[in-house]
């Protein structure tokens, strides 16, 4: 199993981290997705390390950026 | 820095993650909370070792409970 984190900025409210677990939760291999407030980082545990490319792109599809 | 981890069962939504988020981000000395979906694993992130009757009861505030 592997952890893996990042960062995301402006998520303040349920919907908002409802909406970034949902969409990273969906990746093939992704077990847990926990989103630290007010911090805003991601902690995505998963079977295989996750390509962050993946990531960033399903942070997009919930409306956010990766923070960089 | 300490952080500390929990287990709380039946948060399901956004709205669940965020009365957790934001009854435990409320005790003294807390920093960061992030709640795992679908673990349900809570890590709490703060200055000193936090009393954990006082999660627990943020948690029962928030309506849920600490996984036994």
């Amino acid at each position: 199993m592997t952890t893996t984190t990042f960062r995301v900025n402006g998520m303040t409210c349920g919907h908002c981290v409802h909406a970034v677990t949902t969409e990273i939760g969906a990746l093939d291999g992704v077990h847990d997705v926990a989103v630290g407030l007010p911090s805003g980082v991601i902690t995505v545990v998963s079977d295989q390390p996750v390509d962050p490319d993946d990531i960033a792109a399903a942070i997009v599809e919930a409306g956010y950026e990766v923070a960089s």
